[in-house]
């Protein structure tokens, strides 16, 4: 089983309108509503891909109880922690005409001290039947920004490896206490070290504790940074589309890799070709399970040398 | 009592954001939520005013039930009726710097002919008691365009005096099945009558079946037709601040002056200085009790000749 931690989800609402003028008043022509938050998204590619998953984190109030009811019919075990606050909103608006989307998140409701508690609780009782873990996405109001290194410290005395998938303070504190794997972007990265070229700054995340570093690179593909050996993998030709949830399609291919103990660069393969095919398909988050399929056999990757 | 009824109820949704960008990622520092549609503002109002006032319409799915959960310790009887679908949510994006206001209406759920069915039973019930109605607002989709005409109807038979608030074909309708009272925008009155001259369309709109007509005139404040003769009610300074609510309130204000059959320039005042307080509160659609008291004694009211 992999589990997948969402301390911050989301009910992800969807609006389409002709086009965002601010100040003005806008009719919505369509509203679309899914789980969201990084994990949630993590875990339903995961499933999609025939992986047995099960989800935990936080869920309260009437979007708390939209996300569980929009999770039951996938194949997905529901492990969330009930809280007394609201599961947020992420709102993204959809210009119809130009396909751009204008991003409105809200905060996330406050978590207790008694409801962090519950949760590790809950993390404890999953982790023995658990193959990796994946820590995604922001901490919500109340929880301590050392959570995710509290986390990995646990998995690790389980004998789990765990996935890293945030920034900020929350990633420097998490990547300290050695997880398996970060996937940062270039971005993160670059505020994680204070290296702005990639390859030194993956070599400089690992000797602060990662054992391996995937850096998405957007357009360009990953940078994978392990102790086996350093690659590059890009997809065949630019793809053009909807980039919302590529990250984290590109998290599930690397879990998908690492629990069945796949060589780096089929794990690459896997990651990119997710992410790519997530892009290419018309609903965001979802991926296009044909063009996944093609784009396995056409991604490229090239192995370089290891000195930085 | 008073009878307001929200075919087309809504969750208002307030996002803060520090400035609205197209395109753009937004963290929403500010969330808040309150029952909406104009019905239900009205209700609001007057109820503060201490009239015993009941709220009818449609609400259903997770958003229908946090309107009611909102409704219940307001001094507002809630006599909604439960539908299949999901009510709509509003969301106001305010730019935190401006305090300029961007609107985003869901368009409703779908009402099924057996919820119709069910909400004109309710409506019936209720009648007998009721010293007037609101009909407030936009119709969800699947009521039929002559529905506002269809209550309008089995109020006058009920002998009960209707105010209806709404714009477009439903207005058009609305108004051949003679409405006690019709409270459109200068913009409203203009599409109805072909008119754009202020009192020239408010007697044409007379001549169609309103017995008395007061026009918005948004900052000039209310120009009245009515069987007694033709008022101008204004405030007594320009008001700045959130327009939000503020014609609801002047709907408020002219039912509870019609409950109490108080004279025409009376119920203008009412009105008028509901609607500035209204605009001058901090919390839209909210009215500065305060404010109110003071333009009480301010609001001008002129006798115009009643030719046109």
């Amino acid at each position: 089983m992999i589990l997948t931690v969402t301390l911050n989800a989301a009910l992800d609402v969807t609006y389409q309108v002709p086009a965002l003028i601010p100040h003005a008043s806008h009719r919505v022509t369509e509203v679309a509503e899914r789980p969201g938050g990084k994990g949630l998204n993590v875990a339903r590619v995961l499933a999609a891909l025939g992986h047995e998953t099960t989800v935990t984190g936080f869920a309260g109030g009437p979007t708390g109880d939209v996300v569980r009811e929009l999770l039951a019919p996938l194949p997905v075990r529901d492990a969330l922690v009930p809280i007394a606050g609201t599961t947020r909103r992420t709102l993204a608006v959809v210009d119809a005409a130009t396909g751009d989307t204008t991003q409105l998140n809200e905060p996330g409701p406050e978590v207790t001290p008694a409801e962090w508690a519950a949760f590790l609780g809950r993390y404890e009782e999953l982790l023995p039947g658990t193959g990796a873990v994946a820590l995604c996405g922001s901490l919500p109001p109340g929880v301590h920004v050392g959570a995710y290194a509290e986390l990995i410290r646990r998995a690790r005395t389980a004998g789990v490896p765990v996935l890293l998938d945030t920034s900020g303070e929350p990633l420097r504190r998490g990547v300290a206490a050695r997880p398996e794997l970060i996937k940062p972007n270039a971005e993160e990265l670059a505020r994680l070290t204070g290296a702005r070229e990639p390859l030194l700054a993956s070599h400089d995340a690992r000797r602060r504790g990662a054992r391996a570093v995937v850096a998405s690179l957007g357009p360009d593909g990953l940078l994978a940074v392990t102790p086996d050996g350093v690659w590059r993998a890009a997809p065949p030709r630019p793809v053009a589309g909807n980039p919302t949830g590529a990250g984290d399609s590109a998290v599930a291919g690397l879990l998908s890799g690492l629990v069945m103990d796949l060589p780096w660069p089929e794990r690459l393969v896997r990651a990119v070709a997710l992410s790519a095919a997530t892009v290419l398909a018309p609903a965001a988050g979802e991926f296009a399970a044909e063009a996944y399929r093609r784009l396995c056999a056409e991604v490229t990757v090239e192995e370089t040398p290891a000195a930085a």
